[in-house]
């Protein structure tokens, strides 16, 4: 087979020696006669993958034993309707910072069950950086904090996160979750749909500090209770099964590539290979500002609808993959997850040269 | 490789053939330089796929095009809570028979919401038969009549279905979808987690008339709302890719295996062969009433909790796995699914004779 190099922001590449993996213990794994998409979630062997998952994902985050680490599914757009439902507790209230779709995604959720304080917001320039803040302005009697940590679409992350003192501080970190290190005693919850660093599509991770659940609105929908899936370990109901043991052979990946340390120095050596390129190119230009780039996610565009969108079939046919931009934003984007080799980045920036001398 | 007989109630046994197809296709889909894990949901290569699974199903269910056909994700558990929160438009009151522990958590996941009215219920016979039930004393201002038809735990089906009127009937089929031949028409909504005659834990699909969604209580979240996923096709957020495409190569199997007739057919001969012997045995005896059996899931026992544990333990090591009951009922069940070989069912009974004559 000839590997393409796959740019798409969800669901993205996946490192090559998993699914080798995969593909070899898909009809059996182990000796055990059977697929693991087969086995029962509630017998010994899938105990041991999930197991093994959980164990994993805690050991690279460094997960403190008062998180609990949930397997769910939904995606973070269910996520979008359990956090406010069960954490508007006291007084049905949360602030914000808004810094694009899927803070809006969240918002408009939220709104359904309480009130969203948007403490700042960075819709004036379309999204293209993170807002500064003055943490006197929070809310002290907000139930909770929320921001989304890397902005998928508009190519944005958080450099530092805002201090929000007891107010618990809720994160969207579904693009860029294992991407770098991270203390993870600085949130109340964390969520990540997997279809970017993790796995496949269909599985959700939540890691929620112990005492935020439980306290769910009346109006809760059962399944969208986080107390209900801790109670049983993610088990309340049948998981995503196979999902989670793509996402634990992942986890078994990343360690192997020396964690969370080397995975941040890859991937900003990665990322810098493509915005040197861009700082430098008299075509295109990257649209989010300098001090608050992605390394995960990089929007860029040549200021030409008809040339972005040359370019775009042109790197296609060098097996450059999924470069569009999304609509909001426009031009071309092209997702470095943690799987993303040097390589790709290298030959992305290669046809851009290229691309640009036979445009001048 | 040795592959078992895996009797589990869900996950379950899938076909030999598709785990390997889907084993030799993981690294790479077609032609297209990715596993259909890494596509994005909105490429033309996986609405390709996605769109070959709503036709395969449309196609051995005879859907009319009156209904849609959702892949969502949160298993029938998720159901529990949408059918309440988008079908308890008018009067906030739903008919129910109760016929074990999957009717229960719908009961219980409604009644949050509404009120449930069980017209009847076997739960005096632990829930080993479908009750009768006599139209006439169903309630006309119901919003809708639920039922399972098909009891995973306790191994009962319906042999017909309740006549509820212009009362939308709403079933539960996730243990006998694709099982048999249906008349779509007679449901309003009928909807089944995969695990079972489908595919990979973790896609659910739900099939709803038009004319019932859109009716959604105010508290009902963005995600749940049956119309949100029909205005999107299953899009508004990214579905579980891979696992709609394990399904729809287990569509395509079964359209090859000659369809819903050619399954019914196969299915029941598989019942009969565990059903007679069950009638004749000394030791062995069906738990569920015989005009009320189940053609998917055989529950069985012998009377004598350690000979089921000896009989459970003893089969393992011929390679017929997960025959232990589930605790509500005790005793073994044998689920064989559309997937289940004839000569599984004829391995597992062959053992059981060899038992009985060792225990006589």
């Amino acid at each position: 087979m000839t590997r393409v190099y796959n740019f798409s922001a969800g669901p993205a590449i996946l490192p090559e020696p998993v699914l080798k993996k995969a593909a070899s213990e898909l009809p059996e794994y182990g000796s055990t006669g059977m697929s693991v998409m087969e086995m029962s979630h509630r017998s010994k062997v899938y105990q041991e993958i999930f197991d093994r998952a959980e164990t994993g994902l805690r050991g690279l985050l460094n997960i403190p034993s008062n998180y609990h680490v949930l397997f769910l599914q939904g995606g973070a757009h269910l996520q979008f309707d359990m956090v406010p439902l069960n954490l508007f507790a006291k007084n049905k209230k949360c602030d914000m910072i808004h810094t694009g779709t899927w803070t809006k995604r969240a918002k408009d959720a939220a709104e359904k069950f309480g009130t969203v304080n948007l403490v700042a917001s960075s819709e004036d320039k379309n999204f293209s950086y993170i807002p500064k803040t003055d943490p006197s302005k929070f809310s002290a009697d907000a139930d909770y904090f929320y921001i989304c940590s890397n902005n998928t679409i508009e190519g944005t992350r958080y450099a530092e996160f805002p201090d929000t003192g007891n107010v618990p501080l809720i994160a969207d970190m579904s693009s860029e979750i294992l991407s770098t290190p991270l203390d993870v005693n600085r949130f109340g919850l964390i969520f990540a749909g997997a279809q970017k660093n993790v796995g496949p599509a269909g599985v959700t991770i939540a890691i929620i500090r112990d005492e935020l659940a439980g306290h769910a609105l009346s109006v809760t929908p059962t399944m969208l209770d986080y107390r209900v899936h801790i109670k049983e370990r993610s088990m309340y109901n049948t998981p995503p099964t196979y999902g989670i043991y793509m996402a634990m052979l992942v986890f078994d990946w990343i360690k192997e590539q020396g964690g969370l340390a080397a995975m941040e120095e890859k991937n900003k050596k990665k990322a810098a290979i493509l915005y040197n390129f861009l700082d430098s190119s008299s075509l295109f230009k990257g649209t989010a500002a300098r001090e608050d780039r992605s390394i995960m996610n990089i929007p860029f565009l040549t200021g030409s609808d008809e040339l972005d969108s040359e370019f775009i079939k042109s790197a296609e046919k060098q097996g450059l993959l999924n470069l569009a931009g999304h609509r909001s934003v426009g031009g071309m984007r092209a997702s470095i997850y943690n799987a993303m080799p040097s390589e790709g980045v290298s030959r992305l920036v290669d046809f851009m040269k290229k691309f640009e001398t036979e445009h001048k």
